[in-house]
């Protein structure tokens, strides 16, 4: 299985405290070693940094925690293959261009036997069902809205469309991004928490760090981080619900909404988590 | 202006000496210090380093230079703004997906007044005339081929005639790679050379680096390089004849054509290259 950091920021953030936590469970303090993905949105550019060394010791990495991109929505993810072979072609973050914008893409799970037709629109690269997934998603919603980019309602309306169908193939925790929002799908385990005036002091569950945001903010910044499981051990992580999809904002829920699982999927996800 | 670097090899090859060279000339030994991209295809994944940096200082171009990606084909540039402002959704190369692979565009040059109609399928994400060029090729590819993905041969015909279009328009040198091989367009100002067995030094113009191949090689390995300028001062590099297009297929020239451009065009050129 994997691990999901995201974040949505009102105002540049640099990830550097989040991250340097998280790429700590790539191999030192937890086994996400096959690689890892980290992407920053900057104006309407992206950049998508990927590695197939565990993020613990990856050269890659380590410029990440050194060098403060500042971004209002970030996607990382750590690997534990279940599907797929350790090599680049199957890291995430997945990005693919739609609407004149980039499209970012992480999931935590694994969809049994999900093989859909696809159109040819966006095609996989490599072999998880994680960027099948991804593909599927944005032929679908290239279906419904053709060349008219969707707002963020609207687009929040179609992702939950989309995601009640694939919920059902397996475990589908996501991230989503396209520099404007970024949408969040608990399907079994993930937490988020929004940092705002006034702040506080912030320690890592994975490594002895603290920040004092109180510091480093401006009573504008306003920062939410969904993670797979909490990071920091003295703040107040909010569990998604089962089926849970929430859209962050300029650093806030905007929208959340149950996405509801079947009850027989919701067991092989317990039994399938507890192999994992 | 901007200058360009490309690479195809027979077999996976590190790039860090002559990206050495080529980095220095991000504000260092020239003056391209608009940001710089470089993008290495590993199997079938692909990785795109970018930064509105210039490359002679920036920590990312630093990383590339100390930990050596071995790739069959790479492509890189540096930056000297010319159309759009200095963000990261201007710098090269661009990437997207088509038929499941990665595409990958770099450009030097300017196109004057491009400006056509897309239809959709790849939008241009920032204001470059060189993404606009790339979205328009990767159009006219799908427009010929459709779904069945083009070989070798098919591919480079196909190129070539986008190219003869998009070529009246100003100067287009280019370097375009599906990760299967390497096409590169001379408009105005490109070279190339190919290395292989009995492997030799070399020694770069831009740093006192020198490297001996024959040390790091075996008879198997075969390089071709291509680059706006010679990168070394003890190699024969070859001019791109005005017009030349070559596709590079496993470190070797595959096929090459020339594509003819107009007189007044070439003047033109000409005209602008003393001014860039």
């Amino acid at each position: 299985m994997c691990q999901l950091l995201g974040m949505n920021c009102a105002t540049p953030t640099d990830i550097t405290f989040s991250f340097t936590g998280f790429a700590a469970r790539g191999g030192l303090t937890d086994r996400h070693a096959d690689g890892f993905g980290i992407a920053f949105y900057e104006r309407r550019g992206a950049r998508c940094f990927i590695d197939s060394a565990p993020s613990s010791d990856s050269p890659i990495a380590d410029l990440i925690k050194r060098y403060p991109i500042k971004s209002r929505n970030v996607i990382a993810h750590i690997r534990k293959a279940t599907a797929g072979v350790v090599e680049l072609e199957n890291c995430h973050p997945f990005m693919r261009e739609r609407w004149g914008r980039h499209w970012l893409f992480a999931h935590n799970g694994d969809l049994l036997d999900f093989d859909p037709p696809l159109r040819g629109d966006h095609l996989p690269i490599g072999q998880t069902d994680s960027e099948r997934a991804f593909c599927y998603l944005l032929e679908r919603l290239n279906g419904r809205f053709g060349l008219r980019e969707p707002d963020n309602d609207a687009l929040f309306e179609a992702v939950a469309e989309v995601t009640a169908e694939l919920t059902v193939f397996g475990i589908f925790n996501f991230l989503l991004s396209n520099g404007r929002c970024l949408i969040a799908h608990g399907s079994t385990r993930l937490y988020h928490l929004t940092r705002q005036w006034p702040f506080t002091q912030a320690h890592l569950v994975d490594a002895d760090v603290s920040v004092n945001f109180a510091d480093v903010t401006t009573p504008d910044d306003c920062v939410s981080v969904i993670a797979t499981l909490p990071l920091t051990d003295n703040e107040q992580w909010q569990a998604f619900a089962t089926g849970e999809l929430i859209q962050f904002v300029e650093g806030r829920v905007h929208a959340r909404r149950i996405v509801p699982i079947p009850e027989a999927v919701q067991q092989r996800n317990r039994a399938n988590m507890s192999v994992l």
